[in-house]
């Protein structure tokens, strides 16, 4: 693995490298980790890299690593970078033949973001997208109880995304992750939209197998001076009838990263807390509510598949991560093996999560400005 | 206390009688609990009641205890019949000089709402609405706590109150309580937002002392056959310029009673689940939360004046309505000797409550079918 | 009823009251209220009892309403005085005809424990102790789902009853409360196992079914100053090889009242906290944990008797009393109207309970002090 | 870092590799994964080792690597064989000049312990034991809460650590997990008080600082055919003169891996749950109960310095395990480059602690077997 971004500094950049690493099957052998060529040698040097595989820009690393012995180059690229600088390495990766793993939102904008459809399509290399939440094993026991029938027909979702760390301008005091966030050149058309709006409607969409195809949106930014949404409160249809709410908010003060949805069918509802992610609650009509808990029981083939250590050791948001990586490298290694993948580690986000992703954010900026009640969300 | 309504399977009636009994300071001492004589009869005789002051309506009963001595006669009426026979005995009983306490919602429609908030006026009576969760310690503390502005200026509220009864149609099996709920001659205008969608306006005003100004909803029947709304989700405006989301369902599998509140400020916020009432959670910016709870440290005066017990003996639902009937009883004796009422003790919900929930109902339903994003909700 | 103690002032005589008044099946109509005449006096018109039915001691009470007509008179005497003032007045009640409710520990010393037993059983007469915790449903539940075998064979338990207030040296800045119940003069051999720990007996015995053989005791008085035990871990062994430990304390800071138990069979575990008493949790081996909830579902003939309101309304403390004050009013009534009574109601704690509570409490404190390791505790 | 033990099919060998990989600071270059060649040969191909570097045998392992030059052979050894295997490879690689991270309990008896504890002594070597729990920030934050006095001079201790996995006779199913755990030859004097109970004693006394002086102890081996105890129940005394419970099991059906410890102070109290890692919640005296939370606010430099990723992002068991391993290779190599370690890192358990464990499993099932009461525990 190469990685363009994750600097010394950089959050996110770091959490890649550990969910890659967590497993023992995919090594960190080069990267480009700045814009600015000291600064990557110096996070390289401090990554145990040696210094002829440090690079000073993703282009450099693209090109050398190209010129590599298979086997020896890098199998596939992380783009850890900030939204905007998504787009130029993953094309320029996938045109000179690397498998790519993306930070999410894809890209800069939706228009971006089908474009890079094209030239994953066309270059037949792997993708995915860190929509990592989907990563958690309860989060694919909720997909699977649905997929059942246990609950039957879903009537309502309500999934939620409220965090409190931008509830001041948070962004005038230096913060780098605050920083390219709120910032539009940087992070795109939408704030918390773009940054954790887009997690909610991922999750919603992948545990219920449904598409919203409707919105009714009232995004706001509740912090003096700051130039993106904050904060965001939308109604939701969905392609079968069911209905939703989706809230998304960076100033509930109070609120740490608590990711949660609800979905409640015509006979069952099922529960499930990011913050809390090892335990799925499940209650089937005038039955007493279940804790289906990861490692405990009957549980499917595919929550099963993304758990590692017994039941009350806890799993956390490294392990979820992980289990992108881990299917990424699976699935590569099958097709570099010239072997059908196992299905049960090709579960991962990929480019058309990622153009989904894109077109959320541009509906709700629009719902959010149109005195129409319904604004439509089609890919 | 006499009571209208209530008799042998009525649940709020029970309800009501257990919450004015608690505190030894009201005392039933006549009813007219059906409209069929021969069952309010019944219902008298089981709960001990001399036959002669049993009465087959309510008619009889406020005209025949007018004629008894004051002290010996009912010093005030209960009225627990379904939403549509909530006005006439009301407007009957203040216009003859008792005193009334009424559940929710007010009246059948906003117009006879406003019309029984004359007549209160006019009568110069005491009227008490069962909002009865605004009676919880905790809903009080929090109250005060935004009021004392240690959360700041109130950004974000979200209110919710699923149930999950009436997933099926349960309306044909028999059950009184689903039958009028969601019969639209009994019920009103709406349904779910009627029967519960009320509580939770209520307690977000009350809460939050903002009034919402404008909103935007969806709501929905999901049952076949069913003739009102059972499910509702609603985007809200309020007049300071905060936003939120109110939604209120009876048809998600799995939740009980669950109304809940989150109100996020500038610098703070504030959870409270009615399931679990005796923890208030808040968090102030950059503090760890903290579990305010019933009877423990320092509480505002309000919180304290409505436990009865100490801390860690679970108060519920039936205490928290006591609170509304002791509250009542106690301004009521204090005007009947001609005392200013303690304000620790006047604070229960009144006909502006009623008028206001009325209002909701007829913007809620007349927001859901308009293609306009906002609708005004001024009373 | 007829209230012995519980004057102004006074914790457990207020919620005696508020428990026998619930339901509206019982009545207070008199009143010794204090050892203090005319603390009584005001007591009983705060009560708003009539003067001639407040009396200046317990002995006027009981010899003065037994001249009164059957119909007109007390029915039965509430005793709600400190340890050491039960004896006297549940004597002199049951020997002039008097059914007796008493508080636990039900007197000062095991001795007169089984005295009154023999007072008790010559008067023929109904005596209830309030060991309120055993009156949840979901305790009754808990018993239930032991008694029809679904976790198998009882292997451990583990009971809970650690408080936090007497922290201090509450009893030195006038706490009246604190002062009675450290006094070895007035609350017997022990303080924190006599006041809670008999609690955790009591319940640990009525949910399993069995019964505690031999015990291992650590007592202590951790506060300086302190006369009486204020902490003290126990092992305990039950009469079909189950081991336990059963901990009472009132030293912890931070808990409130935070009794709660674990039962663990060969095939299931139960949870139960009365904090939060209307959840009751079952786990049967390698299934997920059941939330099993007053209200919801297939719940026992027992739970439902003893649940009030549905499903989510939190029923709490003053309930769960009051389902002891109502099984004792109902079987009391049956039996005064010569009916055999439901046996649904029939189900409150008994003298029976009260002479095994007042043996643990001697055998604790013989064991504390004891070097033997295991000490036997039979009634 | 070099592997003794873990092969296909073992769990904490797994475990250790994860927890060390985690960090991108330490490689596993070499192992001898199992007793048999053939399977530590296929255990290391699976693991993506070269064939040179995988060994049939520990002893071969450290004497081919110490044949290496340094910079090329391993750092160090990981011993995650079960407990009767420590000994004899920890041995031979500290005296053949390796450091070593051990998996608890230490050795095979006190004996053992000891020796080693003089052979780390002589070798001058490093040597970390996996008791991997306080490896948790917040297990840290309850130490340094205790240290800096805010909860004031600890009066009891209540440490649980209830499994459920061993309720039936596992070991004869096949299980190799539950085989070795279960057999006096493989596992040594005690089962559960050996497997974890050992944990819940380390925990203990790493957050209070206190040390445990005399022991109370009631094991039992609940499951026919068992051959070791699944079971125990123990009253603690420390050096403070605070007392306490410690409890362990495998049988409690329902629990998966609920370790968790109250600490109540004289002027505040303290509790954690291994399950929910990420929260402790602190209680001063007369104030709510704060959530103390990995991430938010201000935590101690302890703390701080074992976590990984923002609040409310999940860490867990792994992250936990990979402290002890990243604390220990953080001091290595300091001490490989002749500097001093920086303290925030040096923090891990040592042989001292598996001396005491050994000595606490000793003294466990020793008094067990007594009949006096109180029996001492000292190293």
């Amino acid at each position: 693995m190469g990685m363009v971004g994750g600097g010394i500094g950089a959050f996110i950049g770091a959490v890649h490298r550990m969910a890659a690493a967590l497993d023992g099957e995919i090594e960190l052998v080069c990267g480009a980790f700045s814009s600015d060529p000291e600064k990557s040698r110096l996070s390289g040097a401090q990554l145990y890299l040696p210094p002829e595989r440090v690079y000073g820009s993703y282009e450099e690393m693209i090109l050398k690593e190209k010129t590599l012995p298979i086997g020896e180059r890098m199998d596939f690229v992380a783009i850890v970078t900030p939204n905007h600088m998504h787009f130029p390495p993953a094309k320029m990766a996938l045109e000179n033949g690397f498998d790519v793993v993306c930070d999410k939102p894809v890209t800069f904008n939706l228009t971006e973001a089908k474009e890079l459809a094209e030239i994953v399509q066309k270059s037949g290399r792997l993708f995915a997208l860190t929509h990592n939440y989907t990563g958690y094993p309860m989060v694919k026991e909720a997909r699977e109880i649905v997929r059942s029938g246990r609950i039957g027909k879903v009537r309502k979702v309500v999934v939620e995304y409220p965090q409190g760390w931008l509830a001041t301008l948070v962004e005038a005091t230096g913060s780098k992750q605050a920083s390219w966030r709120t910032d539009p050149t940087k992070s795109g058309a939408a704030g918390c939209i773009g940054d954790i709006g887009t997690h909610a409607e991922n999750l919603a969409e992948y545990i219920t197998g449904l598409q919203i195809t409707e919105l009714c949106a009232d995004i706001t930014a509740f912090v003096p001076g700051r130039k993106l949404d904050d904060d965001g409160n939308i109604l939701l249809r969905f392609n079968n009838g069911a209905k939703g709410i989706l809230q998304a908010s960076q100033i509930c003060v109070g609120e740490e990263n608590n990711l949660n949805i609800r979905v409640y069918g015509e006979t069952g509802g099922i529960w499930w807390h990011q913050m809390e992610p090892n335990t799925l609650e499940l209650t089937l009509i005038d039955q007493p509510k279940q804790l289906i808990r990861t490692g405990v029981g009957q549980l499917s083939a595919a929550a099963q598949a993304h758990t590692r250590i017994p039941a009350g050791h806890p799993e956390g948001y490294l392990e979820a991560f992980a289990n992108i990586y881990r299917n990424f490298a699976r699935t590569l290694r099958s097709r570099l093996k010239g072997e059908t993948p196992d299905p049960l580690y090709t579960d991962f986000p990929t480019i058309e999560d990622g153009v989904r992703g894109m077109a959320f954010i541009e509906a709700v900026v629009a719902a959010s400005a149109s005195n129409e009640k319904w604004y439509p969300f089609a890919k």
